[in-house]
């Protein structure tokens, strides 16, 4: 029997609420050798009470020595093996504004930028437009038309970040990026990597065709690249597979969209600690399960900056301080990666866990939350997808395997 | 996506230099209860600096209670699952005394071995006849001649070890081991384990008996016995896997062949400090990757002499301590199995581990590199096929997974 099987099968409902607190990028390194981590030189005292009063552990979200992107980071901590469930970023993309899919459309992520009149690239994020002309853009390119019964639609995501939208009979988005990844060189044309995709990435050449067209008078963003073509295809949903209801809380439409791709219902919260709480506790008056997601901990490790990203996971402790004043019965916290400051980037490392509920065992270590003590925490190393297994059964929402 | 495939889909390129250090058996167990191994009894400041700055743990090289031989130990630290990927003794021998097989060759590890008048055999390893011997002998069989469009080919190995390579078309190596693995009793005939290996173990009882007439005035060594039949099958390269440039410094056949079988340069050293170091010197002239391979903790352990065990492990310390004068940016320290001097034999337990590179987390124990303090290291408990991707990541050879 395979693991969404099992789960599924064993599925028991119960009255308990659960936060899932995914503090992105929480796992770090210390600056030199026998230093702190982020996480450990960090004021956390809410997260320390509660691996202390809980169980800890060491999570690899998906093998040893990978490091995740978002997608897979956080498919893993909804129970889905990483290597076998695949979402495309154009397909989190779209799902993550709203836009309704349905199964069968192909979606791809938009880069507005600058091309050089020689038509190579000259800024690959048009100068980093604000939202407010990325937006101007996107309904601008929402006109296009492709005709032959195929439905093209865009939105926008984020200042230069968009997506497309096509629906028409027998598509396949097997389509490779026409980002370059570089600057003084032309887009690549869109090229179907397999022969089904070739309708798929003749829409691609005439959508980019006339996008380029509608946007030549523009100084900054007078081209578009387009990268993770994907086909849209439900995944099963959260609520049928573990028999909750689930809510996500997130302030990215990136991580809108993976809680979109697994059925929950999205609440679009701004950037700041009062709205996470105050959309949390409207969303658990008639949910049971919180995803909350917090990023900036994660955009700080990108940076580089060690004593920011301390910064960050403090206001995440102070954010679930106040998180637990709407009464969950089970609380975890982890990432859906590693982001050390020194490492600039997403890492391959373990990431700290810890589960809160009813029923936890005494970890080896009381030095609170940090990625040295959970080494010898009660839940021991862990892979992504073990994690939510966990919090239903602390949730009591597991039922016995077998007589 | 198998893990084959996914980390040959995400090998990365990168000016790094890895040594990948192979100390065979080096897992051990205390004399006593409550006592040391000898890792922990051994003085070996190189080891316990590199553990305290990087990061251990321990590795499970197959499964569970599974003691490894020496092929499945090398494949599953150079990323094969053992279970799945096999090569025979044969095929490992001919390998490793740089015979040149071909795909479909069928391979024999051959041992010169004692008959009585009657046919029975006295001594299973001839009396132990030393190489020069035994390399005489090898070459007298070497004229054999089967016939019917069949090369048969005899190198020597060591001492009393020889290969022979069968070449023709569609052999199949499924064939029994002829060693009875006992004296005063018969050899076996050659015993095809599928139909499809008639061909090749009627080849193999031909050769037998050409064997016993070329040697029938021999005192000491006047028959042979076969085993580890195979046919060659190439694995995946190293190279191409990881986009490294592997090569191999080892003093024994055996480790030579499992380097070869995955496409490493070997260079053959003398059993010596100054030959491993000298040899690796000259190898990381056009290579980036180091497998070096020193076995006599290995021999000691078998001997069941404690303290012969602890000497060599001072010694692998000593040659490691020379090593890291060739500037790498990443060292990694384990066996290919445990071989504790009470046990005598390669055994199950797991072995110690340890990576030093520039992004560590620190374990939760400052004592140095033994089997105790690995248990609370920060790469927690491995799989064998772990290690390499761990390396390779903090080398900077592994690019991110999805978006």
């Amino acid at each position: 029997m395979d693991r969404l099987s099992l789960y599924r099968s064993l599925a028991r409902p119960a009255d308990t609420r659960i936060l899932y607190y995914v503090v992105d990028g929480i796992g770090g390194l210390p600056p030199g050798a026998g230093g702190k981590t982020e996480l450990e030189a960090a004021a956390t005292p809410t997260f320390d009470r509660l691996a202390n009063e809980g169980s800890t552990g060491l999570v690899t979200p998906v093998a040893a020595g990978v490091a995740p992107g978002s997608g897979p980071g956080h498919l893993a901590l909804f129970g889905f093996d990483p290597l076998e469930t695949t979402v495309g970023r154009g397909v989190l993309a779209a799902l993550g504004v709203g836009f309704d899919l349905r199964p069968g459309d192909v979606a791809a992520r938009i880069n507005f930028c600058t091309l050089d009149a020689d038509g190579t690239v000259a800024d690959r994020r048009a100068g980093r437009i604000g939202s407010e002309v990325g937006a101007a853009l996107a309904e601008r390119l929402d006109r296009i038309d492709l005709g032959s019964g195929v439905e093209c639609t865009v939105r926008h995501v984020k200042g230069y970040r968009a997506c497309v939208v096509f629906r028409g009979d027998g598509l396949d988005g097997r389509v490779a990026d026409t980002d370059p990844q570089a600057i003084g060189v032309a887009p690549l044309a869109p090229r179907a990597l397999d022969p089904a995709a070739d309708t798929a990435a003749g829409l691609a050449r005439a959508f980019i065709a006339a996008a380029v067209a509608l946007l030549a008078d523009e100084e900054d963003a007078n081209g578009v690249l387009l990268r993770g073509f994907d086909t849209y295809v439900p995944l099963p949903s959260f609520a049928d597979l573990y028999g909750v209801k689930p809510a996500a809380v997130a302030a990215y439409p990136m991580y809108r969209g993976v809680a979109r791709a697994v059925g929950m219902t999205v609440f679009a919260a701004e950037d700041t600690v009062e709205s996470r709480v105050d959309l949390t506790r409207t969303a658990m008056q008639d949910h049971d399960f919180a995803f909350v997601h917090f990023k900036a901990t994660d955009s700080r490790g990108e940076d580089g900056d060690f004593d920011a990203k301390v910064e960050q996971i403090e206001i995440a402790d102070q954010t679930l301080a106040r998180l637990l004043e709407l009464d969950f019965d089970v609380v975890m916290v982890t990432g859906d990666h590693s982001t050390p400051a020194t490492y600039r980037a997403h890492s391959w490392h373990p990431v700290p866990v810890l589960i809160h509920g009813p029923h936890c065992r005494a970890n080896a270590s009381r030095a609170g939350f940090g990625e040295t003590a959970c080494i010898t925490g009660a839940l021991g190393p862990l892979r992504g997808t073990d994690v939510l297994p966990l919090v239903l059964a602390q949730a009591g929402r597991i039922r016995k395997y077998g007589a």
